[in-house]
């Protein structure tokens, strides 16, 4: 029983009557390339999320397509380009929106605040990022986003105000969203949030370095909520970004469980996830 | 050099002027109760994210409070408790908001379709609430969404009709995010979702099961597509939710990736999670 | 084309002449129950792999048996009772060798050292075993440990002898794995990892128990070395395990990676896990 | 109360009389380069695990010599350098034993069967290898595994063999660990996996590839124990590899749950992994 054709099912008409937010291909690892300050180029894994709408008279998408935009874009994957991607996703799935989602650890050269000796340190970043086409005369409407992820260490100004002798401290992640808008680097973002720290934290480090950084922190107790708000305040006093989320974790040193903080300034909107 | 008294550092002011949307705790693990149609209490176990706003002039959260308020509710996290146990968040913590997530897998014993033999599949469920309080006279405003996620077999249309023999089919997950609302069951919804699917899964199977459902799904092919539209519909249909989300994500055979698919009837807001 | 029969094409021959060391299932989640000291029997939720070893003339095994006996075991998986299942998977499935693993979290209640406030930690525990029949005469031969582990606070005695003020400190994991042999109770090895190191996590902490454990800790600086050789010194102190291993891992607060440390009592074989 | 001196309290004297069998770093996250037939150099990203033994009469490690080693080495991350780097842990460390565990994904490009359309996929490998140095006059004893894991799909042969029409199939993983001995390439164990399975998987599929790979799978129906085997077979034909382990997890499509197998070529000793 040979069938002589292949039947396009996904064209097919649907009479549902439901049109679908979002259809595409999840959890696509791929080797990437994003721009890097010092090297120009950063080679990098990337995991990706490409989504369409699918209006309501269409009964599926033709995921294939997706693959095939992100490979050709895998070599050059800065945020202007990001978005360029999602427009052909438009413009080839004939779509209304298009929506992006791209995560990859960005690593940064870093040297011991004492000793200099070189280390790497690794940064989870994340872009989302929607494209919109309303209709010919307007043309598109880009909406863009980047989460940063920056470990910190975290005194705790509680602890250290009450004990007699020491302060509980701990690992911390703090995480920034920017809304683009204007060109940044990603070092600019890990270097603010590391200021506003009670201490940076290294992958190098040699006794010199540790003795610096323990009285560093120890000088700088922080809550999380400390955190949050000096971030949001260093990110204020750019200028450059109208809206931006902070949010920190503290991985509580003497609690299994974390502390958590955010503050938001502009209303944060679900337009990328899932 | 001894500290006579405990000082408050959190309850101390902050003039930086930055209020925060939430703070509060992150992954809290515990054994919980929740309710079950058949056997009334239903023992789980349970990851809590519990969060409050802080004004703009208080410098820290109380964040033994949040663990206080969830460790005497442990007992009887029904969905309306769970909303009045924010509400005693707000009014401890003398908030205008709090947030609740709640991560735990729901069991249901489930016979096999044709030898009747019990097996206990697992559910992960979600809820998410937020209540606010923006004066004495109005009250409190409650929000209060509830996810359930269904693990599902899916046969592919296009497979089927384009190959001369077989069809290739998959594990999907349907992911039904409901706002209340009314009350309901999570084993209706399991149940919804399992209908619209190619053929649910079970933890346990015989020979003459495997026969039935393997039939069963290649009768009933579905693209991540129509799994989405069906279980959307079939929610409409019973007209008691006025806002829900449908996701589904298959997790394909062919392919090292996901088919990804979402509907939403309403407005989505990110309210309640990070 | 109706198929009149169901072949049992598992209990057909194979000519490869491979026999399989493990053949079954993984990630079965269900609502289990165990033993628990205070309130004797403690609900909560495991995730069992269970196999079996196939001779080399046996196509498959039988897949549904090993959920079978681990619905009808569900409500006693005490450490004993968890053999005995193994023993019954042999005998079910015609085995020479049946292996389990099972991963729970364990739930005690633990009360601020204090304040005395109540609050519930969470242990994550597992189970693996192994059972070889031989042949009738000498019956069956069991293998079983138990691994616990058990999150506290270290304080870096480097970072303490160094620095003119503060000292780095972080959560950390013990895991404590034995081989039975002797009855105990998880209850009894969380102390001990507890009491050996620089202090413990608590999930409820007013601020007098803050101090009181910043303070503690700050006395019992310990290395990730320390805290394995202290906990081994009081695992050998008992005299009731003749075999066991101890690990630790420091999620380190200057650092983005972990430190970690080993010892071994016996010699380490990987017969249960995967 | 400045303190004059670095003390190096790691190198103090022990007298607890406990050798540790490993200490050192975990999870340190890097940008790699390994060996790629086709391109000669991959870049990709890793996540590193590097112990040495400690003898019972040191208090403590220097953990920043595993990292300043592991800097040097990211440029060049073969099989051979990765042992000569663990050679050079033994030296710096004044060690016994030193152990790696290196992971990371390596990418592939594909073709699809029929319309030839690139794609690139994914595969986790991971190196994990120890040096003894047991005296001068042996020099290092060196041992050497690989692991690849490779996703497939499988058709049940049950399922096919007993229903009227249609047949249940899932994603699978193989994971395949060789020890060395010789050298190999990753591509050609990727290869020998996907010829076994009852089709491989791409990430870039047409309708034309999707109609020849359904009838492929379909015409090769494969328990995770064939997997198993006919892969066993083909590492045996081979006859470079004295010892190597294999294992398939099949994410079935009926149950929320895997079904796996695992066949041995020689012992099995957990001499590298935690």
């Amino acid at each position: 029983m040979k069938k002589p054709i292949l039947a396009d099912v996904q064209s097919s008409a649907d009479t549902r009557d439901i049109p679908l937010a979002k259809v595409g291909v999840k959890g696509l690892e791929y080797p990437i390339q994003v721009l890097d300050r010092v090297n120009k180029v950063q080679h990098t894994t990337g995991r990706a999320d490409l989504y369409a709408n699918l209006p309501r008279y269409f009964k599926g998408t033709h995921m294939s397509r997706f693959v095939e935009i992100f490979h050709r874009h895998r070599g050059n994957l800065s945020m202007p380009r990001f978005l360029d991607m999602l427009g052909e996703i438009i413009a080839e799935l004939e779509a209304a929106s298009a929506y992006g989602v791209l995560e990859f650890p960005y690593f940064l050269e870093k040297t011991a605040p004492v000793s200099g000796l070189p280390g790497i340190m690794s940064y989870r970043c994340r872009y989302q990022g929607r494209v919109d086409c309303s209709g010919a005369a307007e043309g598109m409407q880009k909406h863009f986003t980047v989460s940063v992820s920056v470990p910190v260490t975290t005194v705790c100004p509680c602890s250290k105000a009450i004990a007699d002798r020491g302060a509980h401290n701990q690992r911390g992640i703090v995480t920034v969203e920017l809304e683009l808008g204007p060109f940044f680097w990603i070092e600019d973002i890990v270097s603010l949030v590391e200021k506003a720290a009670s201490s940076p934290v290294y992958s190098m480090l040699k006794r010199e370095d540790e003795k610096y950084l323990t009285e560093q922190a120890y000088d700088n107790p922080k809550f999380v909520e400390d955190l949050v708000r000096d971030v949001y305040l260093e990110l204020q006093k750019l200028g450059t970004f109208s809206r931006f989320w902070v949010e920190a974790e503290n991985f509580e040193s003497i609690h299994n469980h974390s502390a958590f903080a955010r503050a938001e300034c502009g209303q944060y909107t679900r337009d990328y996830t899932n």
